[in-house]
């Protein structure tokens, strides 16, 4: 197994890990380069679809100690993009007084980070409509606080919004409290009763239009923003795209179809995505749709693509990356995966076949993401492209190279 | 891909299906074979650790028009094998007068098959400890008859011991109808709080003893059958062997270390895993611990074998088919993986070895046995064994040459 961008000594102009430590084995970091963003989550706002906000409910989202991290993830995801809400503030003592999209790296949005619940009032000049709780404490219980202030959130009369595992609507002190004040709260995670889930059924050979699922190498690493890139760069192309979402970031954000298939017992996972894919296409009728991967099916702890990949047999897979990414996100002691093992495994595990590799530029310049573009073309043989800051055509070729079908589909809308 | 038993001419004694419809993609079935068994989990009783059944609580157990079938599988596990039971008739008014053993082709085991619960306590001659559902309702609902069953089993003082999805004890009727009348209902799915469930830390590197995973290439194939034989073939040989169950009926049977993970979500299935093999380890300090699996890693539906790879990380695994037969049990449509497939599939996705592969001997006679396992072991190069009719000292030989540092503690035990 070779480091992709280390080992092709005369072709690659990405500086070696200056630490020196970077084995076969590892993929290098690049802590000289200036980054394009500190986060893998940075977004062009232009690759994303216009939303108006002023017709949106408003929120406020808490992610107390965690805005622009990995926890935090919900909350970024948010700021960034949400068709559902109108984000007015965001909760973190930490980072109070910032602007959250110069936190993310993005440029100022006019969404302030304040300090708590009171400032963010203060500052909307209005109770907001939500209470987004847009952090996943790693104990994954509400702290004393918390509670207090999903409590006080109630009192003021906003609905509660929660991706957390621990379903709050099921807490007998939030459903009385919600109850008593008219509110609702919308645990997103949450999978429908026991007694509805679906199993497998085989009905997805029903659906007659290409699917794509777009896997990663790693958690957090820009699937998700991969999947809305590309699913609006096929739409401003003319084909009719859907996303299915399976995350609970993306459901909050509006996706119109999915299921955060992480809280779905084993058993009717595959089912679930299934059953939510059929839908999708039955209701829309698309040209293409378009699946969100979960964490890796190399990783140790969340395979969860394994079930993506059985229940939506997608005919392609395009792979998310991150060249400059040393460790996986949870395991300072495992080194990432190198794409060209993401793919063997993918490919054995499921009839499908890869099409494309997206670039994550976490820890990257611009130098180093033409170079690992050009590499990884060059080694594997795919499409290479960064969703975020290149032309979106690079997706859509991506795409129509692998389903010729679609070409004329695109044209004739387009004509 | 090439059907092993039916593709070498000369070698293979096994008839071709005499439908003619054995392509070279698809097992060949045996209609005509003399079968060992009707039923994929037929058990050598003697190859079963022996239990005082005197000791034992006594229990009824429910499996209305399915017993001996695929649905009836917790069912007949339990009539077979129960550490914890003793089991005093079966409910199954269409084979009300049998004996169970003889319906499961084992030979009379006196526990009968009776017409409803009145008959089952006329045969009891007393009000058994528990009422056990071992049937799977495809609808995942009680009907209502089943659920006026369950009351009047709570109205009669017995405890309810249920392998739903759907959970007994949170619905509120029977939670209500159990607190009046004292007794428990005992939901084995029921996975631990969501609070309070563990995703993969690595902590299974602590776990310093063999880890070897029974898998399969089907669901309702014999793989927790093979597991117990395997585990008290090691323990008879002078090994401590510690079984970690994954499913209802194993932790029905009595299974001490075990958790079913078909009803956790996904996020914390190979966590939970994990930490259940370490607590056995921390416990018991065995020597090697022997793994159930479930479903099988190349099922449509069913894959949660990846994360039972994740989670236990095995060092090895012993491979579970049966050649005789020809499609997936819930899939008509689909036919079965041959071994070398799914072989090479388990291999990829993990970093393990297959160490051997064991026969069910289904749609099969002796001769058939026979020439399957000289077949395997030739073209696999694995050791093949039928783990129901052949000595246990093959599987014990299986594991010993995959663990020569075993074979030390083995010989000092028995010394």
């Amino acid at each position: 197994m070779t480091s992709v961008p280390a080992a092709a000594p005369a072709a690659s102009p990405l500086p070696a890990s200056p630490t020196g430590d970077a084995t076969p084995d590892q993929a290098p970091v690049y802590p000289h380069a200036s980054p394009l963003a500190p986060t893998p989550e940075v977004v062009s706002k232009s690759h994303l679809a216009v939303v108006d906000r002023r017709r949106l409910a408003t929120a406020i989202v808490y992610c107390e100690a965690n805005f622009g991290a990995v926890d935090g993830k919900t909350a970024n995801g948010l700021v960034r993009h949400s068709e559902k809400y109108d984000i007015v503030a965001v909760i973190d003592s930490d980072k109070a007084g910032l602007d959250s999209g110069v936190v993310l790296g993005d440029g100022p949005n006019a969404i302030p980070i304040v300090f708590d619940l009171e400032a963010g009032l203060a500052h909307a000049d209005h109770v907001p409509d939500h209470f987004i709780f847009g952090i996943a404490p790693s104990s994954g219980m509400l702290s004393d606080h918390e509670r207090a202030l999903v409590l006080k959130a109630i009192g003021l009369g906003m609905d509660i919004v929660s991706g957390l595992h621990e379903f709050l609507a099921d807490d007998p002190e939030f459903a009385a409290a919600s109850a008593a004040n008219g509110v609702l709260i919308r645990d997103v995670r949450k999978p429908r009763a026991t007694k509805d889930l679906r199993v497998f059924s085989g009905r997805i050979s029903e659906v007659e239009c290409p699917r794509i699922a777009i896997l990663g190498t790693d958690c957090a690493i820009g699937k998700r923003t991969t999947a809305t890139v590309l699913t609006n760069a096929l739409r401003d192309h003319g084909l009719r795209a859907v996303m299915v979402g399976t995350g609970q970031t993306g459901l909050m954000q509006g996706a119109r179809y999915g299921v955060a298939l992480d809280a779905v017992p084993t058993q009717f996972c595959a089912g679930e995505l299934e059953a939510t894919i059929v839908e999708a296409y039955e209701a829309e009728k698309p040209d293409v749709i378009i699946i969100e991967g979960q964490g890796a099916l190399s990783h140790p702890a969340f395979s969860t693509s394994s079930f993506i990949l059985r229940g939506s047999c997608p005919q392609a897979v395009i792979l998310q990356h991150a060249p400059g990414r040393a460790h996986r996100c949870d395991f300072p002691s495992m080194a990432m995966p190198e794409p060209h093992s993401e793919i063997e495994l993918i490919e054995t595990f499921a009839d499908t076949r890869v099409i494309g590799l997206t670039i994550n530029h976490e820890n990257m310049d611009e130098a180093q993401v033409d170079a690992a573009i050009g590499q990884y073309e060059r080694e594997l043989g795919l499409t290479t492209t960064d969703a975020l800051t290149r032309s979106p055509a690079s997706l859509v070729d991506m795409v129509l190279n692998a389903f010729p079908e679609l070409a004329g589909i695109s044209s004739a809308a387009t004509r």
